[in-house]
Order: C-alpha cells, then structure tokens, then sequence
C-alpha cells in the first residue's frame, strides 16, 4: 500500500516571502487540492466530534476559506473577524501588537449572542496576536469558545503557549521549524 | 405551512457604508444562519449539477466563505484570486478600473493546468470590474469557465452585461436596486 499525503506534504514553504528571512508556509496548495481540502476539514474538527458548535469563526482572510468550509460541514453558520473598517454594521473592536506598531480587528457587535458556542479556526498560528485578539472579541461577546484550531503551527513563536494560557483548547495539524 | 425566508431576506443592507449614499448589501447574516448559508451554496450550484468542476475560484474576500464551503460541498480543490502582493508564490496579474484610479488581482500561475473546469464565485455582482479581471486571469491560465456564480446582483451597474460580453454564463440568486 502506497503511503497516502499528510496535510503537511501538501503545504510549500515560499522562501523570503513577504520579506527576507521569511520561510512563508503556503497553504494554497493543500486547498487546491480535492483529497488535501478534505482531509484538512476532517482533521481540524476530529478533536470536536459531537460537541455543539453553533457559529465557525474565521479569521480574514486565509481563515475565511477554511471556515467556510468547516461551518459547511458542520452545517451551522460562519462568522468573520475582519480587518479594521471592512464590516459594515455595527463593531467591537481589538487592538493588538505586532512587530512593528500595532493592528486593529472587528466583528459585528450582534453577530453572536451570549452562551453560544463557537470554534476559532485560522491557517497559521505564529505569535496568535490576532488569535488572542480574536478570542477577546468573542469573550466580550459572551461566546463560549469549543476550541481554537488551525492547520500550522510555529511553535518557535509562542502562540499555543499564549492561547493556552487564557484557558483556549488549541488543536493544530502540523508544525513547521523557523518563523 | 409557514413561508420559508429566501437567501435575499438573509441579507441586510446597511446604510452609507463605505461611505454615503451607498446601501451596502451585506451578506454576513446569511452567512452567519445555518440553514441561510446552506441553501445559498445549493443554489449557487443548482445550475451546475452534473457538470465536471476541477476548481472553485474565489474573489477576496467575501469570495472566499463562500468558495470554501461550495467547493467542499463538490469535493473539489479552491484557488483563489487576491489583491496585488498578497500571494506568495509567482503570480500573474490583471489590472482593471474603479471609480477612481485602478486596483490589480493575481492568481498563482500554477495554481490551474490548461482545460482544468472552474466555477468563479463571489458575493456581488456590481460593475463587474473585479470578476472581469478574473476571468482574464483564469483564461490566460488555460481553464474552461464554467460559470460566473454570485449571490447578489446589482443589474443598475451593468456587470451581468459585462460578463455575458466575455461569453460567461452568469448565475445570481437575487438582485438588489441602487448602487
């Protein structure tokens, strides 16, 4: 029997993108793929079997097309956290530190209502500045946050440790060495 | 036998956003509602049942909810289309007009073979100006269009026309009045 591909086999590592120095884990392959987009799914929810998730939350933008696949699959709904000024309704917003300076994320201030249940998900967890921003948002919603899952993690940057430590179950795919 | 709501009761508008004297249709409701989100996939892809789909094409960003979770519901791979910079790979790109001044989309170059069958989907049809870029970039690339699927139409903008000049069939669930 032939080996079959990981989700990990199906991601390219593009070298100095965005800058130099940079090993940029690309996951546009793993989602072009029929088998790689499957399996993808199926292993960010395996952890979440017969728990109740009302709304898939995602982050923009990569986030977005994970998530709408799994709220798909699920068949509940999808919910966006966007970048500063792109949703057009009513926002709480949360600030975060990057590298240099500082970024901004928002979501609609009714598109959750206290007590339900939601999974954050996100291709890549790094320093999880904006997964941390995220989850503030959806605490200050009053959301009850099932778990925080993405396909990649940089352990080397810290974020799991982050997320963890405000008490988020934080499930990965695979992990990849360097930032 | 109570009226079910169609996936244009779904959709909100919002007043003045980005700026005033727009109403912007804003799809987040649908999304967000777990029967709203999926009979908007099933009828994005009513027209389509039996026809060989290799790829599911996404604009950003709002594309891109919508392309996960149909092209899960084929089992079939997503590519999607980005704003200038945002790809990591070698990318080809296509420039097109706004109202003022012009924007620029890029695919990754390999990311379709020739004759490989796509599906374009994004959530609103306006002037057409970010689709018809991308339909030059999927035909430069080799692929077969299968159709142009969105959900809103806003036929005062004239971007179905725009679409049917480049010989695409264009499917829209519902259309809106006004810009």
């Amino acid at each position: 029997m032939t080996e079959r591909k990981t989700v990990k086999d199906y991601i390219r590592t593009i070298v100095d993108f965005p800058h130099e120095g940079i090993m940029f884990r690309d996951v546009t392959t793993l989602f072009s793929d029929p088998r790689g987009f499957r399996i993808c799914v199926d292993q960010m929810l395996d952890p979440y079997a017969g728990q109740r998730i009302d709304k898939v939350v995602g982050l923009e933008a990569r986030g977005f097309i994970l998530g709408g696949a799994i709220a798909h699959q699920l068949g509940c709904g999808f919910v966006p956290i966007r970048k500063k000024g792109k949703l057009p309704g009513t926002t709480i917003s949360q600030d975060y530190k990057l590298e240099y300076g500082e970024a901004i994320v928002e979501i609609h201030d009714d598109a959750l209502q206290p007590g339900e249940t939601v999974l954050l998900v996100d291709d890549l967890l790094a320093t999880g500045g904006t997964a941390g921003a995220g989850i503030k948002l959806l605490k200050r919603l009053g959301a009850e946050i099932v778990g925080c899952a993405f396909i990649i993690d940089l352990p080397e940057l810290g974020g799991r440790k982050l997320l963890e430590d405000l008490d988020m179950d934080v499930h990965v795919l695979c992990e990849f060495e360097g930032a």
